[in-house]
């Protein structure tokens, strides 16, 4: 599963060989013998016998990478001289830059965009703060907020190593829906620290984007914000991915032949993903849903439960299952996973009733294996690039706060969700079973998503005046 | 002195007139007669018997602005009939956008930049956290931190009036010196919180600028965040305008062809600026600066003094000076202002020595008017732009954090400092009584200032290795 050559391990070797017929094929050869997937080939340079060629090739680890550096310098007349690892190369200098939005040429300029002039809108906004979503850069910037507590599948790796990743987040929110981001990686010790911190520098920004923050502390800091700010605030991990899987299993439901409605569900994970999840497919009207934690289903019965799992005791489970995952798998019609690999596999998806719709979204090693369930699932998306259906949250994020925005909401309703997660789904005019969410660089999601969200806004009531 | 017109004011008219000859010529008439300026003219619309110009006019207030309006409404044949404040419009939607440093454009862009790549990046800055000034925005990244608590001449107007100060600063750091910058205006309630939230948010940033916070809090800020951050940390009320008050003075002494150490300086103003150009002129090797507040000089008698004052008690006033301002000002050669309008005048000035050097820095409103003594002063400089000798920190502050990074420096030193004010008084080859400080908008400046100062942080040790 992991051993596919993937961009993320592509590297850049510099190679000389002999400037002789067969050479060439020779180092091709060998790169693919050793599973490596030459990707580029750049120019080349001839000095006396020998030729100097430029090649990405794309690996499946780093030391995948080495065997390939040691397989082609052990071919004769062929050496690596010199290899830099492109993932690297590209997060070099950092990935963000902040300009000026208006050219700033002469002390005219200046005397506007700065003293003296900048003095009377700063008094103006003294005076009326809801000025700011005219006259600052409030308009259309999230912070991204994370404290590094659960960074993709790392874990706690603490705040300067979530800033690659929510660098790269805040270029996706431009990229995909012209939405200004900055992330705010916070050195805190506690949950009230952390909200302390957002609640302080939430003047600067028109919204909050809350990443990969450890549950149950990432629920009561978006709760808090949510009731003491006055913008929007959104917590990715639960709610863009919520989104998303509520997109795609609308299409699932349409592949299958089968009322959305009326859809089994059993989940695994109840972290900030799984509650999110549960959330938004009740509000959708899926009626039974099974979550399950490392205990077994979750059912008013239990009595080791966290708020969010309480939440799902007291809305999820009306037929009260209990006992294992695999014991409420039985004849369900879709599994989803946001929890890890191993903890189901072929055995619980042949007990699910006919034509079983199978998400397993743990990355980057999903619980259940596509390859070994591919002959009897019906319908299977991943959190994968390399597998078809990606439930991936860049066809969420940046189109809701595009709409937040554009309407100029003050919150993220229930609804704007619901209506984001219509919007995706509805770009996918004949979903099949390999197709049944967008491809995530599809440049239309976005404006469709933000259009849905702002009309939602207004019609839940949430805007600015 | 406020009566200028000046971009700061500047509007913008839709004008019918008359399509008749001479309409024009009374349109530009009757603006000038109303004190206005008109600085641009642009294009014309000819419907039927009217035409439609675009004109720019600068006014010295918004009551200007109306009677101004008001005026050519009066003159028949021609009618405004649009008008739109040009200040207002510069800062419409913010000043400032979040921009992808490389391009985005498929999904091997992406499995780089964001997952799964970024996660090898991540793992690798959680096990070394120096690779983030490699790999980040933290290389080149500065926070302007404001809690709004002393914002321009306006004073306390909280974070969010602070905000189109603190997006105008980023501005001119990344076009003077290509430094990114970005605003974290704060909601706090003390001095420990706004420490608290500056230290949590760092870990995002490769420096601090500390922005209009008021003093003596300000000086704590800065103090503590400079002992417990491992980044440059900058007061720039303070830093910069004590690098460009000693670059000015450096030239306005050969100006008056006296030794630069040999001067009697007279200060007025003990806040957080004050103290900061007291302090670098000591170090820079003057010995007499008598510095006055509202109960007059400050001296080692003294019992009211707070911590900053302190300092000037123990290192400044070595002839231990009492009394008021004017008496100090006697025999002087040197009045530096930094407090406000009406503290002194042409009578104080008429007691100092020969050749007396008078900088007035107080925004917008100089403690003495140029007008008022430009007959008796060698040397004058004001903090305005419409006047000579501009004390403008932005010829110090961009370069002072592009030297700091390119160095790598962990601290910003007063040896640094220093090597920043002699790069801007050398920038002046040959000084005279009004040009005494480069332009602002020499955009030399910068790369002078960030050379020196790199120099002068490898040479003070204060460099990561």
């Amino acid at each position: 599963m992991t051993n596919k050559p993937t961009p993320a391990y592509a590297v850049r070797l510099l190679v000389r060989l002999w400037h002789k017929p067969g050479t060439l094929g020779r180092l091709a050869t060998t790169i693919g013998e050793a599973g490596g997937n030459i990707t580029r080939m750049e120019g080349f340079v001839v000095r006396g016998d020998s030729v100097t060629r430029e090649i990405v090739v794309d690996a499946s680890s780093e030391q995948h990478i080495q065997e390939i550096i040691d397989a082609v310098n052990k071919v004769e007349g062929i050496d690596v001289i010199e290899s830099s690892d492109m993932t690297f190369h590209v997060h070099e200098g950092g990935k963000l830059d902040t300009v000026s939005r208006r050219p700033l040429t002469d002390a005219i300029d200046l005397s506007m965009a700065y003293t003296p002039g900048v003095a009377r809108v700063s008094r103006a906004l003294a005076e009326d703060e809801s000025l700011a979503f005219a006259y600052t850069i409030r308009q259309n910037t999230v912070a991204i907020i994370s404290d590094g507590s659960a960074v993709l599948g790392l874990g706690d790796i603490g705040p300067i190593g979530a800033l690659p990743v929510m660098e790269g987040k805040a270029v996706l929110f431009n990229e995909f829906a012209g939405v200004n981001a900055f992330p705010i990686c916070v050195d805190v010790n506690s949950i009230e620290e952390l909200i302390a911190v957002a609640k302080a520098v939430a003047p600067t920004f028109g919204g909050i984007n809350l990443e990969d923050i450890a549950a149950p502390g990432a629920f009561e800091v978006e709760e808090r914000l949510r009731d003491e700010l006055d913008i929007p605030v959104f917590h990715d991990d639960q709610h863009g991915t919520a989104i998303v899987t509520l997109a795609a299993l609308l299409n699932a439901a349409k592949v299958v032949g089968k009322p959305f409605e009326s859809l089994r569900v059993v989940m695994v994970g109840a972290g900030a993903a799984g509650v999110a999840v549960a959330k938004i497919l009740t509000n959708a009207g899926i009626e039974d849903i099974v979550v399950c934690d490392r205990n077994g289903a979750i059912h008013g019965g239990r009595t080791d439960l966290t708020s969010g799992k309480q939440w799902l005791a007291d809305n999820t489970n009306p037929r009260a299952v209990s006992g294992s995952l695999a014991e409420a798998m039985v004849g369900s019609n879709v599994f989803i996973g946001v929890s890890g690999p191993g903890v189901a596999g072929r055995a619980e998806v042949e007990t699910m009733a006919d034509t079983p719709i199978v998400f397993a979204m743990a990355n980057p090693d999903p619980e259940i294996r596509p390859e070994d369930v591919d002959d009897i699932v019906a319908v299977m998306a991943t959190g994968r690039s390399d597998y078809p259906n990606q439930i991936n949250n860049v066809l969420a994020f940046p189109g809701v706060f595009r709409g937040a925005f554009d309407a100029g909401a003050h919150t993220i309703t229930e609804g704007m969700k619901v209506a984001a997660a219509l919007a995706i789904a509805e770009a996918v005019q004949e979903p099949t079973a390999d197709y049944i969410v967008p491809n995530p660089f599809n440049k239309d999601i976005a404006p469709a998503v933000a259009a849905a969200v702002a009309k939602a806004a207004v019609k839940d009531g949430v805007v600015r005046i």
